[in-house]
């Protein structure tokens, strides 16, 4: 396993982090300032500066991507279908156009949580296989314009409203029925936060092999947990035996960025941008 | 499947879903006044009215126990693991006093959660084990007293700090190493909220069986969930296909009472027994 304890070379920040501190501009100086190599932007945080800033912005201080948020919500009734396939596609061009790592994919739940506006539905299977063929459709884009995608299972408590892929072996099951070949092109983005959990969640991880793994995200699962979409811990604050899931991801040849993505209402996005930039450095050293 | 839309023979309540609401004995009144035929308390609530009082009021009622809520909490110390084995046999023994049809076992997170005062790890394949070894010792006792237990797989987002068994396919894992010969001393107690967001649910519940399907609790899952603990819906609110999980458990044989299982502070804890139940049993009629 890679020794983060001496610098911090291969830290990331996924800029929802300090989303709340600055613009992503703002962000940009600041990971600079702190000799950060590598980001991982928000769709929002690019639109609000302008496609051609954040891109003048990453080449002027030299970052690599370590992924691009995001792409996915594919569940949708007929009404609001074109309007995913669009935004996908547009996802997938900003990505390649920022020269990204990967676009990371939160599939989305039900339709009317998926994309508004859509028809009301309970029907998870029904979702799960529109996820399925949308994922499908937009790989045939993406591999044109040579992004990768990157499924991101995300927590079970978020099945109904953000995504129906909720475990890493659901994930691999669907890239080994788009992409029996493993080729690079479809992958899992590996968030600790959503599969620390599982019990397979090591099985999980040599089943994916190098192939599959496309990125690699950190935070911690605080005890009690107060809300559950924005009070993510630092890491080394919750339970996440996170170096232990690190070295299973590097056994397999994993060499990338560990990506820090924290949301937290009331804790880090109330801090100065700098002392969260500061504490993530820390602790990727110490507890990562 | 049964018919359910015309009375609620086979409707049970969990007292949790009223706790706030009275004690024990006022609310074995209220189920009775209402015609239900079935409770499943809790062991504070006996405790809090005493172990002969209840046994009196069950009878009293002719009250049917679809179950006994809760032993478990098995991971510990050394320094607590006496406590946890004796606590669990006064679990055993209260349900064989209450003729309860299974003891339900919430198994226990990390030891520092599961019995406050453990030292702290976060080691969640020992706290996994220790849960394993723990069922194994009390199965013996359980069998002696002719008392099932019920493993219930609580949610992954209770995976820290209330149960590290987090699907039906892990229990019935741990079921079929202790119990290899499905002799229905050992179960499951499915719960609609922790595994409706499972894409091997369905899988899970045929390779279940009736012989593993000890108790089925039913409240449905809100979005927003606006707390991790105390925001469970009733059924209908929310967005689980409750009736397709029941016909899928029925389709195995199982033919006992849907329990109804509700912790809601902001919500069903502030309304009167009497309205909570109404709904309890208009509901379990039109959406289980």
């Amino acid at each position: 396993m890679r020794d983060f304890s001496r610098d911090h070379a291969w830290l990331s920040i996924n800029t929802a982090t300090i989303r709340k501190q600055g613009d992503l501009l703002q962000i940009s100086e600041a990971c600079a300032r702190h000799g950060i190599r590598a980001i991982s932007p928000w769709r929002d945080q690019v639109a609000a500066v302008g496609l051609q800033a954040t891109k003048a912005a990453v080449r002027r201080h030299g970052f690599k991507l370590s992924g691009y948020c995001r792409g996915g919500m594919f569940p949708a009734d007929a009404s609001r279908r074109q309007e995913a396939r669009d935004d996908n596609r547009r996802a997938v061009d900003e990505a390649a156009a920022l020269e990204a790592a990967c676009l990371v994919l939160v599939v989305g739940g039900l339709p009317q949580y998926s994309r508004p506006g859509s028809a009301v539905s309970l029907d998870m299977a029904l979702a799960r296989t529109q996820v399925e063929d949308g994922i499908g459709e937009l790989l045939d884009y993406a591999k044109s314009a040579g992004m990768p995608l990157a499924i991101e299972p995300l927590h079970p408590m978020y099945a109904a409203d953000r995504a129906c892929v909720n475990t890493l072996g659901q994930a691999l099951d669907i890239c080994d029925r788009l992409d029996p070949a493993r080729t690079g092109a479809l992958g899992v983005a590996l968030d600790v936060y959503h599969v620390w959990w599982d019990p397979e969640l090591h099985a999980g991880i040599r089943r994916a092999g190098l192939a599959r793994l496309l990125a690699f995200h950190v935070c911690d699962w605080l005890v009690p947990t107060r809300d559950l979409l924005l009070d993510r811990g630092m890491m080394g604050d919750g339970v996440i035996e996170i170096s232990k899931i690190r070295q299973a991801v590097e056994a397999e040849g994993f060499a990338g960025f560990s990506e820090v993505e924290i949301f937290s209402e009331a804790d880090w996005w109330t801090r100065p941008m700098d002392e969260v930039l500061t504490t993530c450095i820390a602790r990727h050293r110490s507890a990562v």
